[in-house]
């Protein structure tokens, strides 16, 4: 195990795998940052996805989810200063179109292209823009274009994310590298999440739906920061078998392995994302045990995670672990007050449900770091939940106003 | 019907109350704000209370909660500036010491007296203080003492919130009379609402009982600031008889007058409350008509109303519908997105689930008001429910980042 590696770059670190970034005006204001990005694999490929849970979806989520069902997904095809949500008809004739167009350029079927927009809602695409620099990008894809394609889905992100693992599976080596846009922005009103992930391990579709799942549960869909989910988040990886592992199946040793690259990979960009979201200045780790069940855990985790009042806190170094005790008692969990002990950090907060041995001087500094940690024990159950949070501050106000 | 009437004043209205506030000292650094009040019936009255939900539940709430079990309370002590919240046994002994030091000052039993408190929570109340200034307090009631009752239980609000009705019941006239304090606090860490209602009707503990819990349904429980649920906010109504109106029956015309004023009584002050919140700047009523039933409509309307990214929007004058529609898709009510109609005041700004006819122009206009109302028919059924919130502004980062 001790051989997974944390490399440098992203979605081309996998071998047989291409990308680019390219500008097309998507969004009229911003004339200086590419908007358009293609990821590619240069041989027959396997891929699985998770799609936002929203019950309105952009168009390009619709048209990912049917092509997904295809057997030999092998590119993705991204925007940002759209979100092609919102949009009827059009706007699915639109997604299509991206993902023929693509496909036509790279000798594929549109179904074996998958499609994912971020940006503004209810806005009609410019597909006289889009459509002609696709095909110039689809024929410009290298080996050196992970980071353009990383900066071409960037919204209000600050920076590229990009992230990579390298393992040795019965002495082959695998790669795994992904890409992200983050959570929050300005123009584009949405909190969208995009991931793309390619690895050139040797791999069945099935199994990396089920690897991706369970790598997913316990990385992106841990992290809150306004607590609104988009209509367009999407998590996509693609597998082609260049590295010419033995084939990894379900439940083997092999599968632990490449599970916890995957896992580490999705949580290195979980947390890149969380960093990065909008006006945000810490990063706090809510951690839940001693809950009734798993299940109550997460309500638990989720309350404290997503409380304004105790997000507004900790932006002023607050620890207030009063708004914690108020928002575990209406999170839906079970509680018993006298039962809860809350620490900051390796500072015993609550004891019991009130003051505990901590000094408020002590709770305040660790309140005043750029990271802390809360644990909270209900001690009634074994159920545990952790969850990636932010504080609320000033700026995320100001830079969520609207136009 | 139309023999309601709005008047000035509060919980003196009604006649044989009397009411006060007093200084004594609880939040060192507030010297020049009362913080200490008792609302009195100088009959025998019955009363009725809503409490918190939360399952931290502050001592006084517990207190009260045991107290309205009796048949004939007839004084309520308020606090601000300490919630005795997270206070264990000794925050309970203390609650309990506030109703019998006022009970005995007024010549009842300790269980005939209700408390409330609200402010910071985990702190242990300043009983050395409070005891001797409650004495005093309680000798020193009068029919003009509504507002000084009012004013001491402010904390972060910026007036003091009264509101009175007189209604004609088969030719007698009634009064009613209520002061609340508002959502959202600044250094008291907790968004704590409590109201004190009297009326001179004569009614019976269930029938009043009833009436409460209709107009808080209608009123009190449809406002929201930040989502958080506080550990003491508490309804308390209490009624004397003293207007010598025929007795109001559960279900008679006389009740539905009542209620009627009631019900009024309850929306000015829950209108007051959100108009005053902390760094509001807007006041928006969201409206949901169509769900699949009345519980899957609140779930909508409560989705929109609590959205962080909406109302960052608000703040900024911008109706942006697009996160209207997420929200909507993850709210947990049934939708079905080609059929969702959005209007911002009387313009359509969503027609089955696109960009409806209003102009840009109109609706921005609509948005940069103090107050404008949303109205979303989903199209799927009867389930209708309506909520009053507010826009998340700068200042209310500002003001709640702690210490």
């Amino acid at each position: 195990m001790s051989r997974l590696k944390k490399v440098k770059g992203g979605v081309c670190v996998p071998y047989d795998f291409v990308a680019g970034g390219i500008f097309c005006g998507i969004k009229e204001s911003n004339r200086n940052r590419d908007d358009l990005a293609i990821v590619y694999s240069q041989r027959k490929s396997v891929a699985a996805a998770t799609f936002t849970t929203n019950q309105v979806k952009a168009a390009p989520v619709k048209v990912s989810m049917k092509h997904i069902r295809s057997r030999n997904v092998r590119a993705v095809v991204l925007n940002s200063g759209n979100a092609n949500a919102c949009t009827g008809k059009r706007g699915f004739d639109d997604a299509l179109t991206m993902a023929k167009t693509a496909a036509e350029a790279l000798n594929l079927q549109a179904k074996q292209v998958l499609v994912c927009s971020t940006g503004r809602i209810g806005i009609p695409m410019p597909m006289g823009k889009i459509t002609p620099k696709l095909r110039s990008l689809a024929n410009a894809l290298t080996r050196e274009g992970g980071e353009a394609a990383a900066r071409a889905i960037m919204t209000s992100d600050t920076y590229a994310k990009e992230a990579a693992r390298e393992l040795v599976i019965n002495g082959v080596r695998v790669r795994l590298g992904g890409m992200a846009k983050g959570a929050g922005m300005i123009d584009p009103k949405m909190a969208t999440m995009l991931c793309v992930i390619t690895t050139d391990a040797t791999v069945s579709a099935s199994v990396l739906r089920q690897a991706l799942r369970e790598a997913v549960a316990h990385s992106f869909n841990r992290i809150t920061i306004d607590g609104d989910m988009s209509t367009n988040d999407t998590v996509i990886v693609l597998a082609n078998g260049a590295s010419e592992c033995t084939p990894i199946r379900g439940g083997s040793a092999e599968y632990a392995m490449f599970l916890e690259a995957l896992h580490s990979l999705c949580l290195e960009l979980a947390r890149l994302i969380v960093l990065n979201g909008e006006g945000v200045s810490k990063f706090v780790e809510v951690e839940v045990r001693g809950a009734v069940n798993n299940v109550e855990a997460r309500y638990a985790a989720e309350a404290v995670a997503n409380s304004i009042l105790l997000k507004c806190a900790w932006a002023g170094n607050d620890p207030n672990w009063g708004r914690i005790m108020d928002a575990l008692g209406y999170s839906g969990a079970k509680i018993e007050e006298d039962r809860v002990d809350i620490s900051l950090n390796q500072f015993l907060m609550v004891v019991g449900g009130v003051a505990g041995p901590a000094s408020v001087s002590s709770l305040r500094k660790a309140a005043t770091g750029k990271e802390f940690r809360i644990g909270i024990d209900l001690h009634l159950g074994e159920g545990r939940y952790a969850v990636l949070t932010t504080d609320l501050t000033e700026e995320y106000v100001r830079l969520n106003l609207g136009e």
